[in-house]
Order: C-alpha cells, then structure tokens, then sequence
C-alpha cells in the first residue's frame, strides 16, 4: 500500500539539507527574477534527462557531463537560452558552473546549468557572474518559492507541488517547481522540471525512477506539439532524511515512484492548464491498444491535431476529428471495435454510433476540464494518459502577434 | 528536352473523349452545386491513390476495389462523407457506382466514387439516385469548371489546372481539379484531385506516374498536418489523343510525368494558398540531407510546426523555431554545419550566426509568398521541396468557433 501525501507546497515539504534562491540580476528587461539557484549542503545523488532536439542548447551539452559523480547545485538562468550560440554558448554556460562552484564551495562540474529565453542570442555572462554570488548569498531553506519564480518566462503562474511520506520511522520529503506553457513566446522556449528530495536512494534507482515518471507526465501532454532545444528535468537525493537506502522492487521504492510519479504528474498538468491561454484541460485515457507504447502513440497524436484542439475550443464533441486523427496514429486501430467517450457520455460504441444526449454532451464540452476515453479496439491491453489543451485566440495572438 | 504548356484553364486542355457536369442535387443545405460527374466515352486507364487513414471511409473502400480492369467515371458528392458509417455506408456508395452505371452505360465497377463532408452521418442516398441521372444529362466536353465547382466544400476558389503537349504529331491534352483547404471547416474533411488525359500511356507506366507526382505535390503540403478519411486521387488517361503509347524510360514518358507533377503541384499549392484564412505561402527548400526521404521528413516536421506558422502569421524571421522544429524531425542534421536563408537572406551560414539586415528581412517576410532554405548540414544530396502556410485567426475562428 502506497502511502503519500500531497500538500499545499509548504515547509512540510522543504527537503532537509537543500536551500533555494531566486534573484533578479537584470536578464530580463522587465526587471523579474531571472537567476535561481539550488543547492544541496552535501553531495547528492542525481538523475537528468535533457531535450532530444538534435539542437541542442549549450547549457544542455554541459549539463550532460555533469553530475556524473554526484551534484551540488542547479544554477538556473531565465532571459536567454544560451541556444545556438556555437563554443561561445559552452563557455557561457560553464562559467555559470564555476561561478556556482566557487559561490558555493563546489566543483564545477558538480553544478547542473539550464538557461532559457530567446534563441541565438549570447548570454550576458558578466550579469551572470555578478548575480550568481548574490544568489548564493540569498540561499534559504524556504526560498523555494522565489526559485520557482524566478524560472518563469511566460507563465501565467508559479508551478510547484510536494509531499512527504515515511520510510521506516523516518519522514521524507519531495519538491519540485517546473516552468513551461508551451514553446512559447516569441522566442522563448523550453520546459524546465527541477525535484529535490532528502531520500536516500541506492545509486541505480534514482534513474529509472525518474525515466518513468516523465514518460508518464511531462512526455505525455501537449501545448503545440514542439520540443525545445533547452528541456531539462533534474532530480536531486541527497539522503539528509537519513532513512535505510531505497532499494528496487521494495514497498519504499513505490512509495519513491509514486511520489515523484505525481509530482511530476502535478507540474506537466500545470503546464497543459498555462498553455498560453488555453481554456481547456483535456485528459486522454486510451486504452484497447497492443502495447502501453502504442496507446501514447496513438495519445500523442490526437493530443497534437490542431483540429482536435479546435474542436476542444469549439466546445464541438467532434469525434469525427478524433478518429480521423487516430486513424493517422500509424499503430494498430480496429475501427468496427473503436469507442470514444466524453466523460463516460459514449458516443461511439465499438464502431456503432451511439445516439448521446445532445444536451448532455453541450454541457459537459463546456466544462474547464474534461476525459475523452477512446478504446482501440485491438483487445490488447496497452493503455496511457496523456493531457492536452485547446489553442485558443488568445495563443494566437500571443505567438504571432505581439512581437515586432 | 520536356516541352509542357501550363495554360489557364480552358478548351485547349479539354482532353478529347471526355465529359464533365457539376450540378446541385440537395445535398448542401446552402443549395451550392454538390454532385460532379467526369466520364470517359470509352474505358480509360486509371490509377488511385488513397487516404493512408485507417478510418477510409467507404466510398473508398469501395473505390480501392473499382477500375482494375478500367475506369469509365469518376462520381463525387460534398455534403456528407460518408465514413464511419459501417456496412451501410458502403452500400451507399455502391448504390451512387450503381446509380452512375447505369445511367451511363458501364459496369459499376468501373466507377470511381468519392465523398466528402460531415464525418458519421449517412449518404441522403435518395437525393443521390434523384441527382446521378441529372447530372449525366448535364454532362458536356466543357463541363469541367462546373465538376470543379460542385466538389467544393469550405475551398474559397476553385482549382483547376491544365495543360497540352506533343507526343509525335499529336497534341495531347490533361486537365485537374482539386478540392481541399486544410482538413477543414466544422467536420468537413478531404482533398480529393481528379485528373484526365487524353495520352495513351502503357498500362504499367500510369501509376508510378501519379505516385511520384503525389509525392511531391499532395503529400508535401501543410495546412493543419491532419490527412482526411476520404483523400483521393485518381488520374483517368483513356488514349483518345492517338498517339503512340508512352513507354517508360522515353521523352515521351518524361513529359508526361513533368505535366502530371506540375498539374498535381499547382492544385497542392492552391489548395495551401486557400488554407482556410491562411494569409502566406511558404516554400521549404530542403537540401543537405543524407537522402530525399529524410529531406521531405525534415521539411515535413519544419511545415506542420505550428510556432513555425505562427511565426509566419507573424511575419516573424524565427529562424530558431525553425531549427529547433528540426531538430526534432528524426533525422540527421548537423547543427554546426546548418544554414537558413529567407529568399536567400542568410540569417545562419553552417553553424555561424549572419548579422542580416532587419529591414530587408521585415520586409521580405510582409510578402505573401516567400521561400526558406534549409541546408540539414550532412553533406548529403538528399533534397525535397514543400509547402506550408500559417494559421490565421480566421483558420481559428473558422474551426472552433462557427459551429453550434
């Protein structure tokens, strides 16, 4: 049995032995924080996964080496992305690393770094290097909250979510913070997840613990379907909780999956709900197909048809868009055996229509939040979740628009 | 030396032995012509190539059994589409080949049918065996601009292209119509494209002919990325021109193929300039890739980013969405060695920033029409051309918001 108690993100929820910051060190012209900075009193166990963009960002390249043996800190910058910046961008980042690692009493490749903003432009390395030892001063075992804000580009709102559950008699405790709200912006890009949790866990776990839960949450949403060249997701252990290691296949490494599982559930449907003004927060639940990973295909795709999202706008029960967006899936479909709900309003019933209540179905399309259930109808047992939003006026004219 | 006249449509590239009607049977509520007839006077060659969709719905279905040993007609309604409408729906569209054999004089399954409209619900398929007889009394030499005209759903203008070559001493003729504007309108769906000729081509030849052309022309655009239950194409060639049949490996054959691909690329490109509000036409010039395929794949990826077309609704030079978009596409790209230029303004020149000139760039992307290079860098000669547009606040309104 899984025992794990989300909460409002408050101190019972701060890991021990980590403290945050967020400062403004002048990145962004609107003078908002823009330099966050993570650390962990004590050399921590650490996981990552960065972007697959074959661009990918230079603060992406030196992250990639680093933490091999162990992480200190995530120095994390918001105004620039530091992408497509060529050796000038390496170097950028990797002074960012060792300003860290010298703010902090670190070596520098015990420092993760992330950047975020517009593409092609260099990093204002000298704000940097004036900003990260303030930053360090300003670290605080509550500064959670500033850390979070000061990652945000364009989000609407802070992202944040944690927990604690036991381990043995001892208390352990998870955060994480996120930004993102599609690529977004004029020029800005990205998704950043940051975790920090005082479990001790046994060396090889930590991966695949975190590979897990973002395949279950930030690889399965959709805002407009690209990736940028600077995603990163970071999860640092630092074993301050002081419980027996978390070992593989034991009650507590649930515990750890389940945690950092919908923790990073919490955040990526943030994301979704931001979306650059999207109005509609669409849970898939697919279910019926061969395999777990044609079931996401097959999410995938709906989740990204612009009709479909169209429709969500619409308000438009429009399975028509749906099937037709499956039918383009390229995994097994048997549409004589398909079926498609809203909400548990069957519309199509294994191929046959369903005559819904048209009322009904109005009502339910014009709720913030809703389930569209599809069934494949292979009789495999593979099945997914994944989240999607509506595009909306509103990201129009955010993304085309009001930039000159 | 490939001698092809692309003409504005009109008697000259009327081929011989063919007749046309387009005529209003009552299935449009707008009370717009909604049923196209082509029929050739004798059998006539015919390839096909359909919706990839594992949804097809019936009408092709049926079609993908029909003119194997000859097509004699090609029968199209808009207003309904006839899919997801079960064993039903194919006997409908059985019943409309039926209903056209007979009032032409062939066997059904010589006769090509198409639909195109709302997804799920049934064919009227009284109104269709009223309609049928009336409109093979309409049929006439010029009726093509009427067909043309009956096929349209939310298509802003009619397509029609067409042309005429020599082949030895005779002067052989091709003409095209399309419809489609995106996936399109409120459960409106479809691109279909019918072509005739009057060539006599070697039995073989014919369908690799329209592959090719499909290739670079119908399946190398992008309105909204999704592909329709019912898309169709179907080229009729049924010799009446006289001449020497054309082999494979000739001048002859090249020609042909040259007036096939550019027939089927004007129709693409219409179908991109209309796009449902779209207000640019794109060119993606793709070259550097390890082979065409990956090439196409990478330009695929470029055109249905929908930040991409953002950009270009913008009239944004957002090089970095466009590499970023390509660095997701799944093949090889070398970043260091990429270049993009907007009509040949290098804004990056095999890795290296170009420091170009805002105001010509500003004023370049204000154009409707405006190509982008992509050099992937691998030092490959793979090469693709393709087409895209933006997405518009009226694509936006059109598919979410006018729809009860």
């Amino acid at each position: 049995m899984v025992q794990w108690t989300p909460v409002p993100v408050e101190i019972s929820c701060y890991p021990r032995g980590f403290r945050a910051a967020g400062i403004t060190c002048g990145l962004k012209q609107s003078g908002r924080p823009d330099l966050a900075l993570i650390v962990s009193d004590t050399l921590a166990q650490s996981a990552a996964m960065f972007t697959q963009n074959r661009f990918s960002a230079a603060p992406v390249t030196v992250s990639r080496r680093h933490g091999q043996a162990g992480a200190r800190a995530i120095i994390a910058s918001s105004g620039s992305a530091n992408a497509c910046t060529g050796e000038r961008g390496e170097r950028d980042a990797l002074a960012m690393c060792e300003a860290t690692a010298r703010a902090i009493g670190a070596a520098a490749n015990e420092v993760f770094v992330c950047s975020t903003g517009v593409i092609g432009v260099p990093l204002p390395v000298e704000k940097l290097e004036w900003g990260i030892p303030r930053a360090a001063e300003a670290l605080s075992p509550t500064g959670w909250e500033d850390a979070a804000e000061a990652i945000r580009t364009t989000d609407a709102f802070r992202k944040m979510a944690g927990g604690h559950w036991s381990v043995g008699d001892r208390d352990v405790r998870l955060i994480g913070m996120a930004k993102g709200a599609g690529m977004i912006h004029p020029n800005m890009a990205t998704m950043f997840a940051f975790l920090a949790t005082d479990a001790r866990v046994e060396p090889a776990l930590l991966k695949t613990v975190l590979q897990s839960a973002v395949r279950d949450s930030f690889n399965s949403i959709s805002v407009d379907g690209d990736t940028s060249t600077n995603d990163t997701v970071i999860l640092l252990a630092n074993g301050q909780a002081g419980n027996a290691p978390i070992a593989p296949a034991t009650e507590a490494c649930e515990q750890l999956e389940a945690a950092v599982g919908q923790v990073c559930g919490e955040l990526a449907r943030m994301m979704v709900r931001d979306g650059e003004g999207a109005t509609k927060l669409v849970t898939l639940k697919i279910r019926g197909a061969r395999s777990d990973d044609e079931a996401r295909q097959a999410a995938r795709t709906v989740a990204n048809s612009i009709l479909v999202k169209m429709a969500f706008l619409g308000e438009d029960a429009n399975w028509g868009r749906i099937v037709a967006a499956l039918g383009n899936a390229g995994v097994e479909v048997r549409p004589a055996a398909c079926s498609v709900g809203f909400d548990g309003i069957h519309v199509l019933d294994r191929g046959q229509l369903v005559a819904a209540d048209q009322g009904n179905l109005a009502a339910l399309l014009k709720k913030p939040e809703f389930t569209v259930a599809l069934d494949l109808g292979t009789g495999g047992s593979g099945q997914a979740a994944f989240w999607t939003c509506d595009i909306s006026d509103e990201y129009v004219r955010f993304n085309a628009h009001y930039r000159t």
